[in-house]
């Protein structure tokens, strides 16, 4: 496919904004940063302009040509089957489901419930303390990461990565996912195979251009 | 692929679990039903013998031969690569990026903060009282449901179903969340594509054996 502008509505901090940024640099593919300041003035994702870009009202959106889409392992997928190569899924199905499903255990079962609206929401709402909504984070990351070094220790097919020897989808969530509970204080010591795999992502160029603090729209040191 | 026993954990009324068994049905594969009490006894999903089915303790999981699937989303995908027929999913990329969208608003930003999981922590946790605890899935439904219409009915890919006119991924977890929805006396009506989309999927066989009260588990009226 020829090489399209690629346009990342993307904030430093969003873990998933993380995710696809690391899928675009495993692909090499150049893309601008078009930062959404969370937030600032209320959060520039409420605006009026950025509703006609995401509905949802969150990051990341990536642009392809004229084509805006939304969802950061849909947007994985897309980039896999847009640019094959290196891939980052196993070739057989079963192998597939496997990496998918560990993707998911973290898109869908811990990010969602740890994410800035909903943390908002207990605030302005439910006038939750600060340190309960803490404990809150670092629950879910818990029980979420217990279940996933329980896959992954256990499973013949980890490898240096989640799955095998290179980088899939599951690496793309699991890193920014890490760098999370690191922010809320979460004890890794329990979860020594997700611990291993992230070190070896941020080993590789692609993983460590993704992180947050590299960003151009990150605070100044 | 030979047709080898799938057999599926189940609860008749989890979401997540309805999604496969459309994906099931659309694809004309027969299953055994598993059934997992997700209340009685303190839930089964917590037992010595299901942990070791899925260190998550949620359903769906699906079994094929020897090999043990979890999250529904993945399993979907699974079906549609091992048995093509009818597809789940479009053929270009693009427009798969748009379904895995729409059914990972679902999937990830709807369900999982509604999830049985949670409310049981705000009650047992932080005594959230049952009218609050509805206010909450009420909450996430409009914001997700709000977002989803737009998506669907600015779209020119929308047709009968989400996306064209055969039932995708998108409409697998569409129909279960309506479902939800109802549960919580969410409001409808402002979600015209919405429901018109679920009543063209409901008239399907496919989903209408999967509905919850049309399970082996389901409590007898």
């Amino acid at each position: 496919m020829a090489a399209e502008h690629l346009r990342l509505y993307s904030y430093w901090r969003s873990s998933a904004a993380y995710r696809v940024r690391i899928g675009l640099n495993l692909k090499s593919l150049p893309y601008e940063t078009v930062p959404v300041h969370l937030i600032r003035d209320g959060g520039e994702q409420h605006s009026a302009a950025f509703k006609q870009v995401n509905p949802q009202e969150l990051v990341p959106v990536l642009q392809h040509g004229d084509r805006v889409m939304r969802q950061s392992v849909a947007i994985l997928e897309y980039l896999d089957e847009t640019w094959p190569e290196p891939p980052l899924l196993p070739a057989a199905a079963r192998d597939r489901q496997r990496v998918r499903a560990l993707a998911q255990t973290i898109a869908c079962d811990i990010h969602p419930l740890n994410n800035l609206r909903v943390l908002q929401h207990f605030d302005r709402n439910w006038h939750v303390p600060q340190p309960e909504r803490d404990a809150w984070v670092q629950h879910w990351v818990q029980e979420g990461f217990t279940a996933l070094e329980a896959m992954l220790a256990d499973h013949p097919s980890t490898g240096t990565f989640c799955e095998g020897n290179s980088p899939t989808l599951a690496d793309c969530c699991l890193v920014p996912q890490v760098y999370n509970a690191r922010r809320f204080a979460v004890d890794l010591s329990k979860y020594p195979t997700i611990t291993r795999i992230e070190k070896a992502c941020l080993a590789l160029p692609a993983f460590d251009a993704a992180r947050p603090e590299k960003q151009p729209d990150a605070p100044v040191a």
